[in-house]
């Protein structure tokens, strides 16, 4: 979707039309006050103290209906400087705009636009006329605190949006309108896929019977990947103790992502914000030999980070999650062939999961500012070459982020973008040279040295919980079969005479594993039919007397509108096929 | 293993041998002073002060050599009684009586005990002779503060055990060897099963990719068996609201087995310590009819307790776990077919992993301390009965304990016997007709009225973490094959002639999904096939010349010492069938 406060012509246009609404507002709500009306991403809004009224959705078209008025009758909008001292009388009456003027410096001109009875403080730029403001839509109202300071009155935010034409306005109302659709939020909770509470606490999502269903499809999927790459998976404990921390540097660099500490008969323990120190003990518990790199640890592992309330954004963003985590322990030979076999398992799984929308970045080291990263000239040039290389060679094209790499080595990430909000990282792959010397782990060389080796860091699905939130908006919640907590629903067409034939047939699909259901409820067909449309379930039978004489199959597959009729058998194969195949 | 302390014969024996000891440290170290030398479960220690000598197993030998000169020579153990007064004075040079007597009351009598040349303060009673204590053997050594105090110096304790006959002695020395093989913490780190690390943590286990393995079996195998029995499963967040837990009463009631809180954001979380609340809030999401029950959440949960370090003991009781847990919601006439279907389950699942040393414990409500006990004594009344009925009518026998009920509801536990310590629960199923009126959960009955669900929480393996535990100690490490870490061990005869072949037949394995080894090590075949045994690995295939020549096979099966060969297909069908039937 657009960005309209990094359009110059949008930006200016929604700017002038906020101040077609305040004005709008003061005419209907003459004692009004005025904040701030900035443009955000997706338009404008105005922050307005109204004393005790309290407005509402339902309030919204008869503001819209006044600035129509009054961008219909096209004032000009005009610009005046006036000193501050000017600005001090002018706005004596208005608590808000003295607080704004009051910190600005005496020497400063203070601007003021002016369209017929209503002039604002304000820097500009405006368009030249009202007029121009008349394709806008108020879209929602908001509490926010005056300063942002909940110790402060609580404002009225009203959000709004302008386009040139009514045509532009309209498509961006319709992408919104999906956007809002397609919300994993909303998607998870029409499909009971999760859901939170604040008696739970604020970031803790809660995944259903439908949600964990899911959640249990996708690890066991990259397990078995993994394990046909010789992954070894382990188990390690959600937290650990505040030293552990300290040897990996995270207490140091890390700690206001992390959880306050906890102690315990003299110890200290923290909940972890990642696996790697866990991870590099694993390796640390025995001694290992060159013959045995790469070794591989796996888990998918509970993390717990802190982030503020307003940051939370339901699975996408939680103060817990679950990653799909490895670290690959390699000789500096083994980068290459590591990090090839790590991009060719994201590729082979995007395209399992029909995931086609996203793009690679390499985020390197500026060679002029060396200080920034890990001192060991050659390994960076070796290992950013390899890396390009790799990519080169398997034909993927990706953004070089010179200056984006981490202090301890250079990392590929896969970026996407969701329904709502900023584009984030689905899969990444990080070379780190630093932590194994951390944490004194060592392999003997063929030549019987030590030496130390190094580990990449990578997760396919990144966490479990952000890749279902974006898989659900991806998919817009109809996922494919071998992922969908009901995979058939069966309805027979009347209770009284299908039943015994739709029963034999939900027991004969369960008992091959299906994820079925047998809708007997006392509804009409059509609603029947409707529902099962509604909760996006894969395949719906409809089972009436010539199913029951034919002994056959009448199906509708999801999002189409016709019934095919086939024999159980060529049902189940079709099943089967999709099945296997990850398709819809 | 019998109780010593309990055993009255053996307390008075053991209490003498400590003597015994004391006698001959005094002879060897003529400066040992000494605290107190009390009889326990495993035997006898005494606290001794050696000033800066320390004292290694080594020393052992020539202290049990002293002794055994002493209780030859027979003297006799001589009571003699003194007043407070005299005491004072006979201890005068030892701070440590002199301690002990300073805080007894003026009027007491003081009872000494001699044989020969030593005397101690002792309340007795004490075998008649020092040569009835010659059978006796000393373990161990620990560090111990005196008065248990870590400000205090810290004293020497020495451990030993005595018995009337020499054969009774190898027959407890036998046992404590075999407890001490059998100890899961033991087997866990011979078989690379897990570890625990102080930088990790104190009770903070990591599974290591062969603990991992046996806990993703467990773990299929016992989500299976719910999923046949219509469980729903789910995922919630291993921290909550501390409000969750005020609301649940864990706060009041459970707080000092909690971790401490954490506060975000003005939030304060805590780590969960059972499953409860969360699943109480996934059942209060919807809306329910009585049609809908029993509804059955399940869930592999991760839980978190705050355990003194002294009691933490590997996987067995550690300071996270996960519970193989679920809630049952129920209406009061389901109370019965419910708890019967968890007793056949617990039945099922310990047929199926060969468990049979356990035995049931009921736990009722005390009729005459009703105000002990949530207050409706006809569901009390109903549901104890029902409890007894389904157990008496499967035939199970159990031993009913009378005011051992929770203020909620009865319950039954199945009990185990570690190898070293105390009796835990291994499985249960609580009845709960408190909690869902805690968070007002209601279902809409038939007549159209709210109703309170009954909650019956259970756990088949318990935690997943004490599972294992117990059972690497049932079965000393050698798993049943579905749970073997590895399966199947190839040994090439030789590396050279035959591991093209070894190579073939591992490859076909791997593919049917065994988890298979192959052993192309320079080592001899005979410590191959040792380490193997060692390693408790179930088949060991030895691939020679003849099988090379015949495309056969020739295995040993783990504990067996002959060799049996048998076509490749044969052995395939061979390994499925003891797979699919749980054998060993």
């Amino acid at each position: 979707m657009i960005n309209i406060k990094e359009n110059e012509g949008l930006n200016t246009l929604n700017h002038s039309c906020a101040h077609l609404m305040a004005q709008a507002i003061k005419h209907l709500y003459p004692d009004a006050k005025f904040w701030v009306g900035p443009v955000v991403e997706s338009g404008f809004y105005y922050d307005i103290d109204l004393g005790d009224i309290q407005i509402s959705m339902d309030d919204l078209p008869k503001i819209e209906k006044e600035m129509k008025k009054i961008a219909k009758d096209g004032k000009k909008i005009i610009r005046h400087e006036i000193s501050k001292e000017e600005a001090l009388e002018k706005f004596k009456d208005d608590p808000y705009k003295i607080d704004l003027i009051s910190r600005m410096s005496d020497e400063e001109t203070i601007s003021c636009y002016s369209q017929g009875d209503f002039t604002d403080l304000c820097r500009g730029p405006h368009v030249e006329s009202v007029k121009l403001c008349k394709n806008f839509k108020l879209l929602k109202i908001a509490g926010a605190y005056f300063k942002g300071d909940k110790n402060n009155k609580m404002l009225q935010r009203i959000y709004g949006v302008c386009f040139p034409t009514k045509e532009e306005l309209e498509a961006y109302l319709n992408q919104l309108e999906e956007a809002k659709e397609r919300d994993h939020r909303k998607i998870g909770k029409d499909l009971d896929i999760f859901f939170t509470n604040e008696l739970v606490g604020k970031g803790l999502p809660m995944y259903l019977p439908n949600g964990y269903i899911i959640w249990e499809e996708l690890e066991n999927y990259i397990k078995n990947k993994e394990k046909k790459l010789s992954y070894q998976h382990v188990l390690t404990p959600p937290l650990g103790n505040v030293l552990l921390y300290k040897t990996s540097g995270h207490w140091d660099h890390y700690k206001e992502n992390m959880f306050p500490k906890m102690e315990v008969d003299n110890e200290e323990f923290v909940l972890r914000p990642m696996n790697c120190p866990h991870h590099m003990m694993i390796y640390a518990n025995s001694i290992h030999s060159y013959k045995d790199l790469p070794i591989r640890i796996g888990e998918i592992a509970r993390d717990c980070r802190y982030e503020t309330s307003g940051s939370l954004k339901g699975i996408e963003r939680a103060r817990t999650f679950c990653q799909n985590d490895a670290h690959l322990f390699v000789t500096k030979e083994q980068i290459e062939s590591e990090f090839k076999s790590v991009v060719n398992l994201i590729l082979e799984t995007y395209k399992d999961l029909n995931i086609t929308d996203y793009r690679f970045e390499l985020s390197l080291r500026d060679p002029l500012d060396k200080v920034k990263y890990h001192d060991d000239d050659q390994m960076w040039n070796d290992a950013e070459n390899t890396l390009k290389h790799v990519l080169d060679s398997i034909g993927i094209a990706y953004t070089s982020k010179i200056g984006e790499a981490a202090f301890y080595g250079p990392k590929l990430d896969v970026q996407v973008k969701p329904a709502v909000g900023n584009e984030y990282t689905l899969s990444t792959c990080q070379l780190d040279f630093c932590l194994p010397a951390k944490f004194n782990l060592t392999y003997i060389d063929e030549d019987g040295s030590k030496k130390t080796p190094v580990v990449l860091h990578r997760a396919i699905f990144g966490s479990l919980d952000r890749f279902i939130a974006y898989y659900l908006e991806e998919t817009k919640g109809a996922l494919p079969l071998w992922l969908s907590p009901v995979q058939v629903n069966i309805i027979p067409v009347n209770n009284t005479y299908h039943l015994t034939y739709a029963q034999k047939i939900y027991e004969h699909l369960q008992n091959l594993n299906f994820r079925v259901q047998l809708d007997q409820r006392d509804e009409k067909l059509s609603y029947k039919m409707r529902e099962s449309q509604t909760k996006k379930i894969p395949y719906t039978l409809i089972l009436g007397q010539k199913e029951t004489d034919d002994q056959t199959i009448s199906f509708r597959k999801y999002g189409e509108q016709s019934t095919t009729t086939v024999t159980l058998e060529d049902f189940i194969n079709l099943l089967e096929d999709v099945k296997k195949n990850y398709k819809r």
